[in-house]
């Protein structure tokens, strides 16, 4: 079996160390193929290791970094830097082959900027996209993208979105993707510039599986296993999604908790309620992708716990062994071939 | 008692008269000072009338109209093709001054247009803008603006949306409304270049409380009053939301169903709970209003219910009373002087 060795940014997220550490070793037990490199504070992460009764062996190494990058900093700024910093540590790490994929907590636009600066993108992309998979009510998972990484894109942009998440889908599904464009309507007359180019452009590639526009209100429903937006727009979507769920979930819980007979009662009697309901708020998932460069790297929540972390670099595991890059690259080259006959 | 005269596309939406003619019944009992018009088809509006007991009254006219603008037909095409629709002389009637307001069931785009053709926009607005009230958490409401009037806005465009929306907001609060813009980041820098410039715009206004940004997960929180968005963006966040909250209903009504002793309990435990989650979902109220126009159009939803058409009806009477349109000019006419010295 190959090692597959996953850069995790000790130093990213809300909780560093205390929740990245453990779920690097939760992790490791996992999978008995992975190899994670911790980068970040050498006394903070042995100490975290320490409380678990484990120390760096040759599974679980920790590189040193002193500096932490700032929640706030501009990505420009971070360009300029952030050299020292555990994230870029850890993307350095993946641009020198020393590992396969990199997972952080980090500042999202940062993580972007250094992303595309050390790895550069796939030939054939113009921007890398964060894409996501949210749950449907039907248990099955729909890939939804960008969720943010541009505040602006053109339709071959969003064209290019479509065939990476196709890609990505793909290997996860083993079967075509059903590819659609989020919309403010399903019929053909609705929507801006962007979308109805777009459209046209996915219409006329017969190598992906096009099934036309979706409208927010569908996409937890399974209509579509691939949905593209530009990032402005996918982000408001998903969010808004967690919110609802999030607002639904607090709700019941404030209704089933306390000391009375009805919330006694309700515990008992639902106690399954809970689990599904949380399973359809978006936000459980963790691990979102960006998409669309050499390389592999995992954007986690900044406010992700252990178990959070853990999924994240599952995600990981998952695009190293299924070398999502590579199959992108290749499915581009395909389509490109195609129109240009 | 000055007499208020809603002008009631009889025939839009999915269930025409079926719907419309009990929802201007219930209305007239609701509302003394109420007149309401019916236009549509004669025979089947008075068929309507007779199976309530009633007949045409001083408070309750009828105009024939043979004609129904269809829910496919392109709004550019509704301009040209529609003069003897229901919709289009109901329009009509608030342009001749014989009706203090319409309320439509019928195709949006359309509406818009016809809307805008017509009655004309105020001075100093480029264009109507579709608001509407979503639920928070907290009981209050919260409008939000463009929900889809528009595909594409500018900055211009945005910042009048804010007016409106602060005008129309105040109008029911009584207080000065908190104006938040949609964005996929509260921190400054975050955010497309529509939304900077009209947050510039917005923090150089005295005369509007602006808030700053606000994240779609946020926005049924009552951390604003007023959300301004461009209609693109509006409608997918509305309609995500509204999935949703649709979702999660759907599953605790699936759990809460059925002959089962559990079924049997929580219908008996629970019964408030799902009133109360079913006021979250913000598909729940009805009467989104074009603001913008030299009069008073309310869009009703294709699927509204009596009960929905008579909240339409009430949306209308409200606005009617407060007089909303002037009182945009004069908001407007303020902050343009304000801006000009």
């Amino acid at each position: 079996m190959r090692n597959l060795t996953v850069a995790l940014d000790a130093m990213g997220g809300d909780f560093g160390p205390r929740v990245t550490v453990p779920a690097a070793v939760q992790a490791l037990s996992l999978f008995p193929e992975l190899k994670v490199s911790l980068i970040g504070d050498q006394l903070q992460i042995a100490h975290q290791l320490s409380l678990l009764d484990c120390q760096p062996n040759t599974r679980l190494s920790i590189v040193h970094s002193d500096h932490v990058i700032s929640d706030s900093i501009k990505p420009s700024l971070a360009l300029r830097h952030s050299a020292k910093t555990s994230m870029n540590m850890a993307i350095d790490l993946v641009a020198n082959g020393e590992a396969d994929a990199c997972v952080s907590s980090g500042n999202t636009g940062a993580l972007m900027a250094l992303s595309r600066f050390r790895l550069k993108v796939l030939p054939g992309i113009d921007r890398p996209a964060l894409v996501s998979a949210l749950p449907t009510a039907q248990g099955k998972k729909t890939w939804m993208l960008d969720l943010g990484a541009n505040v602006s894109s053109d339709a071959d942009s969003l064209f290019q979105y479509a065939i990476m998440g196709a890609a990505l889908a793909e290997e996860h599904l083993g079967r075509p993707a059903r590819v659609a464009i989020l919309n403010i309507g399903a019929e053909e007359i609705k929507g801006n510039d962007l979308v109805k180019r777009c459209s046209e452009m996915l219409s006329q590639t017969q190598s992906v599986n096009y099934v036309g526009y979706i409208e927010s209100n569908q996409i937890l429903l399974d209509k579509a296993d691939v949905i593209v937006s530009d990032g402005f727009v996918g982000n408001i979507c998903l969010k808004a999604c967690e919110g609802t769920a999030q607002l639904f979930i607090d709700k019941l819980k404030a209704k089933f908790s306390g000391s009375s007979i009805k919330g006694w009662v309700a515990r008992k009697l639902f106690a399954d309620l809970f689990i599904e309901l949380k399973t359809l708020n978006p936000d459980q998932y963790n691990g979102a992708s960006l998409l669309g460069l050499r390389g592999i790297v995992i954007k986690s929540h900044g406010s992700a716990d252990v178990h959070a972390v853990v999924n994240a670099i599952s995600e990981a595991v998952h695009e190293i062994k299924r070398q999502v890059p590579s199959r992108i690259s290749d499915r581009l080259e395909a389509i490109l071939l195609e129109r240009h006959h």
